[in-house]
């Protein structure tokens, strides 16, 4: 198809189609005559999966980095999870300590060497925000953290497709950035259900 | 205190104190002299507050809405929850359809009119963004989102302060937009131990 029905088909504009094209978020269509492209389904899906990342919050740089990942998949699923998460986890210079954080995902079964460091390091980073803010987590919270998120993450990779890396990665990169609007999403609205349950709603 | 004296005290830079200053999110210092004031130990704690929200990728926006919040707090522990989440909750001029979102957060004990529209709005558009990108959480993985949040919830909204509603406040604003960072990070952490313990971790 033209760009034109690309455009028409995903409901993208055709200038930020192009914008897609030169930021090599999109692969280029086949040429089909010097000025003219064709794109196919495959472009549609993947201009569905840019937008939704954009949605999301992700960055251009870190969409590039999804779409790469999304293109040549690691070959292990263990090893897929870990490119994902590199995608995108934003790479930062700092080198924050790692005591703290360590000793806190020991709770949910960490042991050294078992994750990639940039993982560890955005843990400690929110530490470190909490703890410079003044605010501390009550032990009994924290605990209740580590319970839920391990669950959470025992239901998300028992499911993880194991027929296809493509359909692999596809779902651990999508799902790690597309869940996580979802899951902050229903935290609050879980938040406002509890909190009017123990104090009443009328003051709503 | 001079504020030479508010940098060295908070790690902060003078130049970044005047923007601050500017920008309105913390509040002036009592003049001393026609081009000199004198700042507190309040000061020093509120630049901790927005050097860690900063940190948690607040926006300067946003970060004048919470301080604002918590320069004059609600007067229920009910409508302190609300007011917290709408300054940090973007307000987006889209209207999405809340029927998938509501029929999903039945699933947390939600009743229409529990929560303010701001938060159904995002699980809304999260949904929105899963769906646009061919995304399909499965059922039995969702239904743990919804325990698992619901759960966290519960142990945060069980522990805020009733004492003081600016302890209230404080504590809710930021645990809202400070430990978003931290359960996200620990979602990644919780993801690899599962997979390595899962898939074997000779691959990474």
């Amino acid at each position: 198809m033209k760009i034109s029905e690309l455009s028409a088909r995903s409901g993208v504009a055709v200038p930020t189609i192009k914008y897609y094209l030169r930021e090599r978020l999109l692969p280029e269509g086949e040429r089909s005559a010097p000025t003219q492209a064709s794109y196919d389904d495959a472009h549609v899906q993947r201009l569905g999966v840019i937008r939704a990342l954009i949605a999301a919050g992700v960055s251009i740089a870190e969409i590039r980095r999804v779409v790469a990942t999304l293109d040549s998949p690691p070959e292990s699923a263990h090893e897929l999870l870990g490119a994902a998460h590199a995608a995108i986890t934003p790479t930062e210079d700092d080198t924050p300590d790692l005591t703290a954080a360590e000793e806190l995902v020991a709770g949910l079964g960490w042991k050294p060497g078992m994750t990639d460091p940039a993982v560890l390091r955005a843990v400690a980073r929110a530490l470190n925000g909490l703890s410079s803010a003044g605010f501390e987590v009550p032990r009994d919270v924290m605990a209740t953290y580590l319970a839920s998120v391990r669950a959470i993450a025992d239901a998300e990779i028992a499911g993880v497709p194991s027929s296809s890396p493509e359909v692999a990665v596809q779902y651990v990169v999508l799902g790690s950035a597309l869940v996580e609007p979802l899951l902050l999403a229903l935290r609050r609205v879980a938040q406002q259900v509890a909190s009017a349950e123990r104090f009443g709603a009328e003051g709503l």
